[in-house]
C-alpha cells in the first residue's frame, strides 16, 4: 500500500519534471573523428604510464556520468568513411560513404541538428581542426552529394546562416568539384554577412562585437589542417583556441543559447598512419576542448548538455602486442608526427644527399628515441637500414602512402618499431567497424545510457533539447 | 516557484524510493571469458550479413537499458590474465596476474561478492563452461596464490558451502600442485554433501530434490571444457544446459533468492587462437544464457538484475581489415573450430600418410569453404602448400601454439586466411588491455551508466543487493 502511494507519487513527478523538464540551452557536440574506443583508453594508458602508474589516468570526458557506445556502419558499407559517419551523426540518418548530408542517390539533402537548432532560434558554431569544409563540419551545414566538392560545401556556408565557422581555413576557395574556376569563395562568404578572422590576434580585437565569423588560421599556414599537436610550438593555432573563441562568440549578445560542434579531425589522420603517440596527443588535444565545455558547464550545469563521441574507429589499434606488460611510455619518445619526421628526413636528404646511417641513426634518435634512448635490434634495424640505403646510397626515394599522407619509408618504418616497442598492435590503414564511445554530462545526459546506433545520438539530443528535428 | 515545489518533491521521492527501493533477490552475473567490445561488435554485424542487412543483428544483452565499458589492468599488468580479472570481478581488488581471490602477496584472503550474496541468505551458483576450477569460476569461491593450483582451488568449494557448481570437470582432482598424489576431491566433496551429477539426463532425474549439486559432463568427456559451440552435436552438454539447470536447482525450495554467475569460458580460448568463426559461436552460445536470464527476468523484473560484462578482452580483434566492405559472412563457411580442424587433420594424416593436395584441399574445401566456395589466390595457397608438403611429403609434423591449443600448421594457416577473407584482423595471441562492455537490465540496472575500473562493478552490484561487501 506504501509503495503503491509512492509508485504513483512517483509516477506523478516524472510525469511532471518531464513537462517542466529544462531543456538545455548550451549544447556542445564534439566529434573525435576516428577516436574508437582504443584511441581513448590509450590516451589514459599512456597518460598512466608517464606518471609510473599501472592503469588510466582519466580525461575529462571520461569521467562523465552517461557513457555508451554505438554502431557506425553506413547505409553502403559495414565500415563507414566521414561523410556518411559525419551524416549520422549530423542528421541522424545513414546515408552512402562519401555523401554529405543527403540520401544515396545524393538528390535530397537532410536536415541537421544544427538547422534544427538554429531553428530553435540559437546561435550555431561549427568548428574542426580540419578545413572548414571537411566532411565531418560539412555534414552539419552542408548538402553536396560528395564530400570532395570541397567549393560546393563551402558556399553552403551562406544557406546555413549559422553564426561561427572555425577550422584551418578551405580546401577548394576557388575551384569547383569538376575543376572549373569559380568566384573566389570567401568574398561571396564576406558579401553574406560573415567576418572572415585569421588566427588568434586578429580574434582578440574582433571577439565582443556579437558578429558573424568565420576564423581561420593566418596565411601561410596549411589550410587542410592546423599542426598535429605533436608538431606544435607555442603560439600555434590549436583546437582549443577556436573552441573557445566559438564559446566566446556564440556568448557575446545571445540569451537565446547555443549549438556548437567541434570537430578533433586529425586523431583520424594520424591513425590512418598508424601512428600512435601522434594519436595520444591529438586525442588529449581534443581533450582540452573538451575541458573547456566542462568549464562552461560548470557555469551553467543546469542549462547545458555535452555529449563527445566519434564517427567511426581508424586503424583497429590493439593495445598490447603479445605480452601482458604494456609499455606505451617509449611512445614518449617521439617529438614529431610521421609526416613531421618525413619532413626532417626530406631536409637531411637536400641539405646532405650521401649522409651516413651514422647521421639518419642521429635524426631518428633525436626525434623518436631510436637507439640513443631505446635498444634496437639487428633484426629491427634491418628493414630500416634497407631504407635508408635506398634512398641515401641508391638515391630511390621511397615514400608509403597513407589517407592523408605519402611519408618518407625510413620514417614510416622506423615509427613501426616504435609502436612495436611501445606495445601497440595496428589491424589496417584504414578505418574499421569498432563501436565508437559516446560520453554526456548535464541537462539531459541521462538519456545516454544504451548501446545506440550512431544515427540515434543527434536524435536524442534533438529530443532532450525540443528540437524539430 | 513551482519549479522549486516540484524539486522539493522529487528530492522526498528520490529518497523514499531509494529507503524502500527494492533490492534485486535473484542477480545474473554472466561472465564471457575474452569477450571485449569487437568480439560483441563481431557477432553482431556477423548475424546481420547472414541476413543480408549491413549493420547489427542485436543480442540479448547488448539490447539492455544500461550499458558501459570498464578498463582490466591488473595490479601488476597492463594487461591482465583471467585470475586478476576473475578477482576483479568477483572481489572488487585488483591483484597480480595470475592469483585467485587474494592480494598480490598471494597470503591475504579477498571475500567475493558471491560469499556476500550466501551471507545475506542467498542460495549461490558458480558455472562455466570450461572446467569449475578455472580462473574465472575459482575467483568467486576459492582463494590461492596461483590460478594453477586447481586440486587446492577444487577443494575450497568445501569451505564456500555454495549450492550449485557446473562446468565441464575437474582438471586435477588428485594431483596437487606441487605435483603429489592426493586423496580424490570428488568423494571429498560428496562427503561435504554436493551431489556429482553427470550430463543433462541425470540432472532431470535430480533437479527438483533441492540439493546441493555439482554438475559435469557425463563419463568419457574432455574435463577441461565443455565442446567449442561450432563443434557440439544434438545432446552435447552446453551452457545454456547448465544455466538451465543452475536457474532451476537454484529455484527449487528457495524464498530467499540467488546468486548466480555464469562463465562463457571458451570465447577467450577461440580468440587466443584467432578464430573469429568459432569466437562468434561462442558469443551467440554465451547470449544462448543470457536470453535463458533475460526469461526468468521477465518472470520476475522487479526481483532480478542481470550484468553482463566480461574478464578481458584477447586477440585485439579487428573488425576490418583494409577495405571498407566488411565480409564476415564467409566465416559461416567454417564448420569446425580450428582444434576441431587439426584433427581431422591428424586422423587423415594417420588414415592416409600420403595423402594428395587435392585430398587436403578437400578436407579445407568441406570445413573451411576455401577453393570449394571461396576462391584462393596462388599467392594466399602457397603458405598453406608449404605446410602441407612439410607434414604430408617431407613427414614433418608442424604444430602452431596458442595458449589453449597445439594446432596442425595446415589448419592455423587455412583459419588465418579464412580470417582474412572475412576481413577481420587480429593484433597478438594474447590478451589486450581494451575496455571490456558492460551491459545491465533490472532491479538495480541503472547505477551501470559510468565508465568503470572493472573492480567497480561487483561493488555497485554489491550495493544495490544490500550486501555486506
Amino acid at each position: 500500500m506504501l509503495l503503491k502511494r509512492f509508485s504513483l507519487l512517483l509516477l506523478s513527478v516524472i510525469f511532471s519534471v518531464h513537462v517542466f523538464g529544462q531543456q538545455p540551452k548550451y549544447i556542445f557536440y564534439l566529434i573525435g573523428d576516428g577516436m574508437g574506443l582504443n584511441q581513448v583508453n590509450l590516451a589514459e594508458i599512456h597518460q598512466a604510464e608517464l606518471k609510473g602508474v599501472n592503469g588510466t589516468a582519466p580525461l575529462v570526458f571520461t569521467q562523465f556520468p552517461y557513457v555508451g557506445f554505438a554502431s557506425t556502419n553506413s547505409l553502403s558499407h559495414g565500415v563507414t568513411d566521414s561523410g556518411a559517419g559525419g551524416t549520422a551523426l549530423a542528421v541522424g540518418k545513414k546515408t552512402k560513404n562519401g555523401v554529405i548530408g543527403m540520401d544515396s542517390t545524393g538528390t535530397i539533402a537532410y536536415k541537421s541538428i544544427a538547422y534544427a537548432a538554429k531553428a530553435k532560434g540559437m546561435k550555431v558554431g561549427i568548428t574542426t581542426s580540419v578545413s572548414i569544409d571537411h566532411a565531418t563540419p560539412a555534414s552539419f551545414y552542408a548538402n553536396q552529394a560528395h564530400r570532395d566538392m570541397y567549393y560546393e560545401i563551402g558556399k553552403d556556408i551562406i544557406k546555413s546562416n549559422f553564426d561561427f565557422f572555425a577550422g584551418s581555413g578551405f580546401l577548394k576557395p576557388n575551384t569547383s568539384f569538376d575543376k572549373k574556376e569559380m568566384p573566389a569563395l570567401v568574398p561571396q562568404l564576406e558579401k553574406a554577412g560573415y567576418k572572415i578572422v585569421k588566427g588568434k590576434v586578429a580574434f582578440e580585437k574582433e571577439k565582443n562585437k556579437g558578429q558573424r565569423m568565420i576564423l581561420m588560421n593566418i596565411d601561410g599556414t596549411d589550410a587542410s589542417s592546423l599542426k598535429f599537436s605533436i608538431d606544435q610550438e607555442a603560439g600555434d593555432f590549436k583546437l582549443a583556441d577556436i573552441t573557445q573563441a566559438a564559446i566566446t562568440s556564440l556568448s557575446t549578445n545571445n540569451n537565446k543559447g547555443f549549438f556548437l560542434m567541434v570537430e578533433g579531425g586529425k586523431i583520424d589522420w594520424s591513425a590512418h598512419a598508424n601512428d600512435a603517440a601522434t594519436t595520444i596527443q591529438e586525442v588529449l588535444d581534443f581533450n582540452e576542448s573538451v575541458k573547456l565545455a566542462y568549464e562552461f558547464y560548470l557555469k551553467y550545469p543546469k542549462e547545458t548538455l555535452i555529449v563527445v563521441t566519434a564517427d567511426h574507429e581508424t586503424g583497429g589499434l590493439g593495445i598490447g602486442n603479445g605480452s601482458s606488460t604494456l609499455n606505451t611510455k617509449v611512445l614518449a619518445h617521439q617529438k614529431v608526427s610521421q609526416g613531421g619526421l618525413s619532413a626532417k628526413i626530406g631536409e637531411l636528404r637536400k641539405s646532405n644527399p650521401n649522409a651516413s646511417w651514422d647521421e639518419v641513426k642521429k635524426l631518428l634518435g633525436d626525434n623518436l628515441g631510436l637507439w640513443s634512448v631505446l635498444k634496437v635490434s639487428e633484426k629491427a634495424e634491418a628493414p630500416i637500414y634497407e631504407a635508408y640505403k635506398k634512398s641515401f646510397i641508391d638515391h630511390h626515394n621511397e615514400t608509403e602512402k597513407s589517407l592523408y599522407a605519402s611519408d618518407d619509408k625510413i620514417a614510416t618504418l622506423s615509427i613501426e618499431l616504435l609502436n612495436k616497442l611501445g606495445t601497440i598492435a595496428w589491424s589496417s590503414k584504414n578505418h574499421s567497424a569498432a563501436y565508437v564511445p559516446v560520453y554526456a554530462i548535464g541537462q539531459g545526459a541521462e538519456t545516454f545510457h544504451q548501446k545506440l546506433d550512431n544515427t540515434d545520438i543527434p536524435k536524442k539530443i534533438a529530443e532532450v533539447a525540443g528540437f524539430d528535428f
